[in-house]
């Protein structure tokens, strides 16, 4: 009576998946499917098989819950829609802005083939938001700030290693301690992009390269790191190996509000996370919430759900009666 | 179309709904209900009417939920279950050891009636045991940990004013700084009691006592304080109503686990609270909540839930396209 999972796609987040998928025993890997040719692909998982993701169709009545594992940017607006058609689905679809677009063609998909979908899960989005949910409900009259870090952005990495010269980069966004303290204390102070956060760049240039431009570029680059102080220090590959080499991340969601009569009592709510692993991390809320996927399709539901729509009790493996008398 | 909330017992707890309601531009005040001579209590809505509590069923057809603002002993046990077989209820339940057969009684008369009754609402147990469920369905392999404080415990108190000598105390827990620092660097420590909390006593002695005794007395208390290292300062009315007159409190739910294939990453998830009153935090939780009974209601669910059996969306006055779009 195993939860049957299936990875599609196997990379960092695949890997995560497949090893939080041991440290949950109502589940089993069942398949991982790849775009690459599967016999190139080696997985930590014995007895389990690799498949071309061409043949997925063929799996449908041996998995429960398709959990994908690529990118926001071009993989999940055409897969999750596409698979939401054969199997209960679940992404980390995290392009806030095209969340509505994604949410819309999940659920006609998953509506119209009787399966859930639950799309936009991790931690922001996922824990963040339901955080700042939480927090607005409880204190409508306030404030919420979201940090993140100190962690690597990968986007911001990625950035920093297309310009000329630049062999190599690793990219930290930095949460402002001065900005979060005022936030903590119930300031409500009104904050620029600039106060929140601060980048720090660690950057391997090739030989004879003018560090002099490729650090000015680096600051001066519109979107990434213009509207923010930035710090960039020229290392050597093997130092960016020895020290940088982690994808740790983190954050903080905090509500500050008011409420009395005369709204003369502050609350402060803080969540906050630091994680050594990022991507690890990421694939444990997944496989909490395939879970959960797994059970709303058992009751008859169907469409798109995101971490809002999900009673908190689907995503743990003990009965409720058991909840209320641990965790109550 | 505004909820209609009903308060059931006018005393902090009911205050703070009442300031809450205002707070929320989709409900209203319809009746408070009281014990005592109804012309005798003054509340601070114009127009609403406050009626005994025996005069509860008149107005069923007037409100929508019920808020139970009683306490845990002996108020709520019997309240609960009672109103709710007229009533869609919501109390604040927090015994925790009794909150089984509390929710099998308040799930039979909900039932039999045709109503929701949400129990336990607040933020311990409530928004505590969310993050209780959270942290440890996303790390199964970790440990959590609870922390209160700083803040009034109102027993604890209690417990001071019933010695000989004594004319008013107030007793404030507090975690212990290392004890929480280990927590979150992820030691996972094994923490006694006395290693997690200290206790500190505020107390107005009666003219002439022996001080001596008292404190004894206090220090040496079983269940109470003897497990604890516990202060006392003796202090003047006058001090204690200057210093000590707020009812702030707070605290910390902290998971740390690991992940990865040979558990080589660790996480920290941390929660806190900072509040600056403690019924009215507690009321603003229960009126969220509040909303979420009213849509469950409205769906035609019936029978007891608890927090964890709430979707998070329930408790939002914005719609969930709304919520997506600007949470999520």
């Amino acid at each position: 009576m195993s939860i049957r999972i299936g990875i599609f796609g196997y990379g960092n987040l695949g890997r995560g998946v497949e090893s939080a998928i041991r440290q949950n025993e109502d589940m089993t890997l069942a398949a991982v499917f790849t775009r690459r040719a599967p016999e190139t692909l080696k997985i930590k998982t014995e007895g389990v098989p690799v498949l071309h993701a061409d043949e997925v169709e063929k799996m449908t009545s041996e998995i429960d819950v398709m959990i994908l594992c690529g990118g926001s940017a071009t993989d999940l607006p055409v897969q999750t829609p596409e698979l939401a058609r054969h199997f209960n689905v679940i992404d980390s679809f995290d392009t806030h802005a095209r969340i509505p677009e994604h949410f819309a063609a999940v659920d006609a998909a998953a509506k119209e083939s009787g399966k859930v979908g639950i799309i936009s899960v991790g931690w922001d989005p996922g824990m963040f938001s339901l955080n700042r949910l939480y927090g607005g409900a409880i204190l409508p009259d306030g404030e919420d700030y979201t940090f993140w870090g100190r962690g690597v952005s990968q986007g911001h990495s990625d950035a920093i290693r297309r310009i000329e010269g630049v062999r190599n980069a690793k990219q930290y966004t930095i949460p402002v301690d001065s900005a979060l303290e005022a936030v903590r204390r119930g300031d409500a102070p009104a904050l620029t992009t600039r106060e929140k956060h601060t980048r720090e760049c660690f950057v391997v240039a090739e030989e004879g390269a003018d560090l002099c431009r490729i650090e000015r570029e680096i600051k001066e680059m519109p979107n990434y790191f213009a509207d923010y102080d930035t710090t960039v220090h020229f290392i050597t590959e093997e130092e960016l190996a020895r020290d940088h080499s982690g994808i740790p991340h983190g954050g903080f969601v905090i509500r500050s509000g008011k409420t009395g009569f005369d709204l003369e009592n502050s609350h402060v709510i803080e969540y906050s996370l630091k994680l050594d692993s990022n991507p690890e991390f990421t694939a444990s809320v997944i496989v909490a919430y395939a879970r959960a996927a797994y059970r709303m399709a058992a009751e008859g539901q169907t469409g798109c759900k995101t971490v809002l729509d999900v009673p908190p009790a689907y995503i743990c493996r003990e009965s409720a009666d058991e909840l209320r008398r641990k965790l109550l």
